[in-house]
């Protein structure tokens, strides 16, 4: 007999079906067994009474959370005052005939029954395979994977091409010091830290290109917002009419995946508490330095020195742009050249800036990106300045000696829009596996007999 | 003005427009000069004549190939005997009114504007980031680009949920020793060999996972089948009913990818000059033993002793499929268990075969799967009996520890199924950046002084 999902069973009422699935909890009532089985479609109560069958009252009475089961019974409708209106299979419940224990699991470390799982960090990361399971947990990955898909319908929307580019590299992405280093074969090579110089390679080669891929960041810091490796999602546009036409890429991206991602999944999103995103048809577009003016004329803080905003100012602005344009999000246009990647476009009007931009939503920065220097020479030039080695960069700049048309492009975290739409505290929430310094599945403390570790740990 | 598409231009014709794009060939007539722009969308023909334009022909006549121009002009329909059917553009070109400089390229240090590049691989790959803008090569990585979005189409017909999980593990992935070593925070860590150990354990949150990654294998050995980074593309499926359930949604993966790509791409695949691929409703089935016999009776080769089907094996399968079944598909299943990963389901009516299998594509394997071992003292047994240490799959052996459905899938390399889709002679041809034991974009014995290399080089 075919499986049927515990979602589909209202519709086979008085029918004998099979399911399968987890033990979830158990509640025993004397002699009557209830338990909750759970699948990939939701929870579905079980009811096993001796009469029915002795064999499987004999099977449930020893079931623990996590069994892995199949079940054969009748699905019968509940009275109307038993519904359960919060399962989909709330109107029913099965009465079963036959338990075959597929898989036994040992005892938790902890309940998995409850809403919330309640654990520390550490925890929950040390009992990933378990912990994942839990509903709130899983559902964050749920929400991972509609962003990714959305992405992708919007970078096709886009007439963008899908590349799959290396990891492994022969110099430091933008030329920083926090790379995590190969042996390879013998040579010296290194994790990317970006996939941004293939994409803009491949911009000659197609025009439009989008890919998602690992990055690494060997950042000798433990904190809410850093992973050792990370989901880059990036975007990468050429032949570009204006700097606005970028911005208007640019923003299509990234409205329309937290537009799409919160309305297919706003249950999901209640669940966590959070409210529907403001998406205006025009977000506001303020260049750094009006930003930080109507900062000012807010709070009082002189920003005239300031480079860039810091995370109270992203809030603040974040906060003016709801009052006064009724978005969650804003564009923030013209940082200083030089806080920004060599690859950077100075704006020609004045090349103190550059024409660079960020999404900012609900309070942080989501998306950011620039149209690049297209000029070998000027480009060479940018290295040095940031005493980055052009020699390390020779298929990159290959790609700009014969010709390179007018681009640019946004890139952002997979892990950090994930963190951001559902309001997580730490980033380690929105990945499967979360790499940190501390960190490769098990804790190295707990790996290794000495320790030896002497790093920095920050809050 | 905004650009308009070299495709679109008969759609223009008596109308002033912009097009951009690269040099493609000049050809000049005396004081008359033409040239092809190619853009994302094809070709366009500019003729540039002095009494429309003084200065346009002063540019043109200073244009090399690859050279990145905007060329604003009239639209003309071609005279009927002048047009060219095998460009989008053919019924029209462009008379130039001004022609913009976008970028400049330095002279090419070889010829682009043939239908081939007639390049020896190493030269290919030197300057890949301007070889890649060829037709024929570019060609390459749209059909990679339709392989991944029909994989991801097939994977959602299965109700599968993309995750992302990560590349860098505590232990080798399959116990192998062609790993690579990362320096991660004073730790030894490893790049992953494949995603298989983390979609196991994410069966046991969603039931059914696909997954495209990268992989990594430090094999010391450059052959045309080989290289060190892949992008691995895997599903695996939970609560499976029958082995049975395993091998349709594995034939269905392949063929609808095979299918599809080349019903959509089949002007590219013509191009390539390969035949339109043999595609059954039933893809026929067979047990390694079962195809052996086949064999020896086509051949009169003895294949009692072997364990696996060699290269020459598998073409005359294949062979056999299509004369007898009009496939280009065939099955093997049950292949011998030690021959296989140690998570491979031994078959229970005989434990010396596995319950395995291979689809053959045209003579070769280009998916590969089992059900897997889901006992958590088994697997334990499993890993021993290999010489894996399960002390280094603490997180793995998690998921087994709190319950697993049985469960199975299979895997491939996207650039292995390019390569066979396509007919490539090398792999390196399927990968837009290949590395292997030689290369890191350019090859280290032209980047290092002195190369120290005495790695075996295999033929």
């Amino acid at each position: 007999m075919k499986r049927v999902l515990t979602a589909d069973t209202p519709l086979h009422v008085d029918q004998e079906v099979v399911v399968k699935g987890f033990v979830h909890v158990r509640r025993d009532h004397g002699k009557l067994i209830f338990f909750d089985l759970r699948d990939a479609a939701g929870l579905l109560q079980i009811v096993v009474v001796p009469s029915v069958s002795e064999e499987a009252s004999k099977v449930a009475s020893e079931l623990r959370p996590e069994d892995v089961v199949e079940v054969h019974g009748l699905i019968k409708a509940r009275p109307e005052k038993l519904v359960n209106p919060k399962l989909k299979s709330g109107t029913v419940e099965l009465s079963a005939k036959k338990i075959t224990l597929l898989s036994k699991a040992e005892t938790l470390p902890f309940d998995m029954g409850g809403a919330s799982l309640n654990l520390e960090l550490p925890t929950l990361l040390d009992h990933r395979s378990l912990t994942l399971r839990h509903e709130s947990v899983r559902n964050i990955f749920l929400i991972q994977a509609a962003i990714a898909e959305e992405f992708r319908n919007a970078a096709k929307t886009l007439g963008c091409t899908e590349i799959f580019v290396p990891t492994i590299a022969a110099g430091a992405t933008e030329g920083g010091a926090d790379v995590f280093k190969v042996d390879y074969y013998g040579h010296e090579a290194f994790m990317i830290q970006s996939p941004q110089l293939y994409k803009q390679i491949m911009v000659s080669v197609f025009e439009r290109v989008f890919v998602i891929t690992k990055a690494y960041r060997a950042e000798p810091s433990v904190t809410t917002r850093h992973l050792s490796e990370v989901t880059m999602i990036d975007i990468e546009i050429a032949f570009i009419d204006s700097f606005e036409e970028l911005l208007d890429a640019f923003e299509f991206v990234g409205s329309s995946i937290v537009k799409n991602v919160s309305e297919k999944y706003s249950g999901i999103f209640k669940n966590f508490g959070i409210e529907k995103p403001l998406v205006p048809t025009k977000i506001p577009r303020l260049t750094l330095r009006a930003a930080q003016k109507i900062i000012t004329e807010r709070t009082g803080r002189d920003l005239s020195k300031e480079m860039d905003l810091n995370p109270e100012d992203e809030r603040e602005i974040c906060l003016w742009a709801r009052e006064n344009h009724k978005s969650d999000f804003v564009t923030v246009t013209h940082y200083p050249t030089k806080k920004r990647a060599f690859y950077t476009y100075p704006d020609p009007e004045n090349p103190e800036y550059s024409l660079s931009y960020d999404l900012l939503f609900k309070g942080t920065e989501i998306l950011s990106g620039s149209r690049r220097i297209n000029d070998y020479d000027q480009l060479v030039v940018a290295m040095k300045a940031r005493g980055v080695d052009p020699k390390n960069f020779g298929m990159y700049l290959q790609a700009f000696k014969y010709g390179m048309p007018p681009e640019g492009g946004f890139s952002f975290g997979l892990e950090r829009i994930t963190m951001k739409m559902l309001e997580l505290a730490n980033i380690r929430e929105a990945s499967l596996f979360p790499r940190d310094m501390e960190r490769v599945d098990e804790r190295f403390s707990k790996r290794e007999e000495k320790t030896g570790n002497d790093q920095k740990r920050e809050k």
